[in-house]
């Protein structure tokens, strides 16, 4: 899977920066210790789809951190894409401690530094909504009981090695198991899988992120009458489904058809998947005014 | 426990920035996904302890992240400690995939960015070695089955909350467990514990981190006619022990005589700590011509 790279606006602490000028400090915290937290968020027609559950979410992750809430991130974020004005965009949202030399100990009296970036919406092959992702089950294990398990920190080192390997596997995505064992996520996605009777999804407690789009799914079953449970799976459960699908804030609802030289189902998008995806471009219809 | 804040000299690709110019692109990888690794290293009259196996480190790290291979990291670092001119100094090698926008998967015609940074040695209260340091066990676990397992990656943010739950209970510092519960290392530190009989320190299969530091101390063993040993133990095998002690870079071996309200030993630095200690403090002299 190819994404071509877009042409990206930068504004810093509330600032547009001109290309040449998009810049933070060497000591900023966000570098040296991945001391932060971001949002990504899809923006349709000059609105961020539920903004809000994003700030909700970042404003709990820097509460647990200790950074100060930004009050100010919902204007400049607002006012990043109306000026941006890329047609549908990816906005990106990242608040880091600050700049501060040495030491892990965060300082009292650091300021912390707020980039909002916003380019256009990647360019995901259609591929993969037609035909569905196939994933790699990640050799390292997602940490359910980590420090920060649940909160979007800078800290996706481990995300970027399990998609390396992954690509190197040929698959398109990577699967990660929690340290017992159990389904978790995908390198940056919440996972569902269809048993035919139920749709499951990991619980927070496998070290699943609690993701927008997520949520929205778990929202979207009562109206389509289908019955859906944050549950404890294991792998087994996954590949004896009969579909499965991958969720994140950009790349929305994909099936997953495969993992590794196993097929999900028939090893085609099925069509509960197809109900899901139509109904949550129903919900971006609807909540974007489109 | 208080360091005073050091004026940092920041070199970036080889060259010395103004302090008004510290910067690097808010799009590059090792800020917005942690994707790049770091060295934090002592130098002394102008000579950085064990600079080449700080070197050897990384550059295995960067070669697991597939992260080019940066044979001049060695020149600037040695360049930048003769230039800085600031006594004994703390130095800190940062080398990040480079800047890149949009997505988890890493760009093939990206080119790395490298920083060096140059302070005076923090000034570590003299308490902490005379008295030694109070630990807390950190609520979360580190990930012994993680993809960057043994990687000193950016990815720093759950010793940060580790370290500020730790200050929170008046504690130095936190000590982690794995998550099958055993002893695994400090917030940035290894960890060894004297038993009376045997000095154990806890595998890389605990996820500890291959501490340059924690090499030395298994160096020194021999000649101090200890016995020593790479060796998985729990919480209770430190607390029933006579003596412990942290290994970093920077802070070199403190003493451990308390973990939450449990005294280790006689609640005091012990004669094996000390002698450990001495025996570092001749080695760094010795290799640093001092």
């Amino acid at each position: 899977m190819s994404v071509a790279a877009p042409a990206t606006a930068v504004w810093i602490d509330g600032k547009r920066r001109s290309s040449g000028d998009v810049h933070i400090s060497a000591l900023d915290r966000g570098l040296t210790l991945a001391d932060g937290v971001f949002e990504t968020m899809p923006a349709f027609g000059g609105t961020v789809f539920r903004l809000d559950q994003h700030l909700r979410r970042l404003e709990g992750a820097l509460a647990t951190l200790g950074i100060p809430s930004q009050p100010m991130a919902r204007d400049w974020v607002v006012d990043a894409v109306r000026s941006a004005d890329v047609g549908d965009a990816s906005v990106r949202l990242t608040v880091t401690r600050g700049a501060a030399p040495g030491g892990v100990a965060p300082p009292s009296d650091v300021r912390p530094t707020v980039i909002v970036s916003v380019g256009p919406m990647p360019a995901f092959p259609s591929s993969i909504y037609e035909h569905g992702l196939v994933a790699h089950v990640a050799s390292g294990r997602r940490n359910e009981h980590a420090m920060t398990a649940g909160l979007k920190t800078l800290a996706y080192t481990d995300a970027v090695l399990a998609l390396i390997e992954a690509r190197r596997s040929g698959a398109d995505d990577a699967l990660f198991l929690d340290t017992a064992g159990h389904c978790s996520e995908g390198s940056s996605s919440n996972l569902f899988a269809w048993t035919g009777d139920s749709l499951l999804t990991p619980p927070l407690s496998c070290a699943a992120l609690p993701g927008i789009t997520r949520a929205a799914v778990l929202e979207l079953a009562q109206p389509l009458g289908v019955h859906v449970e944050e549950c404890v799976f294991g792998l087994d459960v996954l590949l004896e489904g009969e579909e499965a699908f991958l969720t994140s804030s950009l790349r929305g609802l994909a099936p997953l058809v495969r993992v590794g030289g196993h097929a999900i189902g028939t090893g085609k998008p099925g069509d509960l998947t197809r109900r899901f995806m139509a109904a949550y471009a129903n919900l971006i219809a609807l909540e974007c005014s489109l």
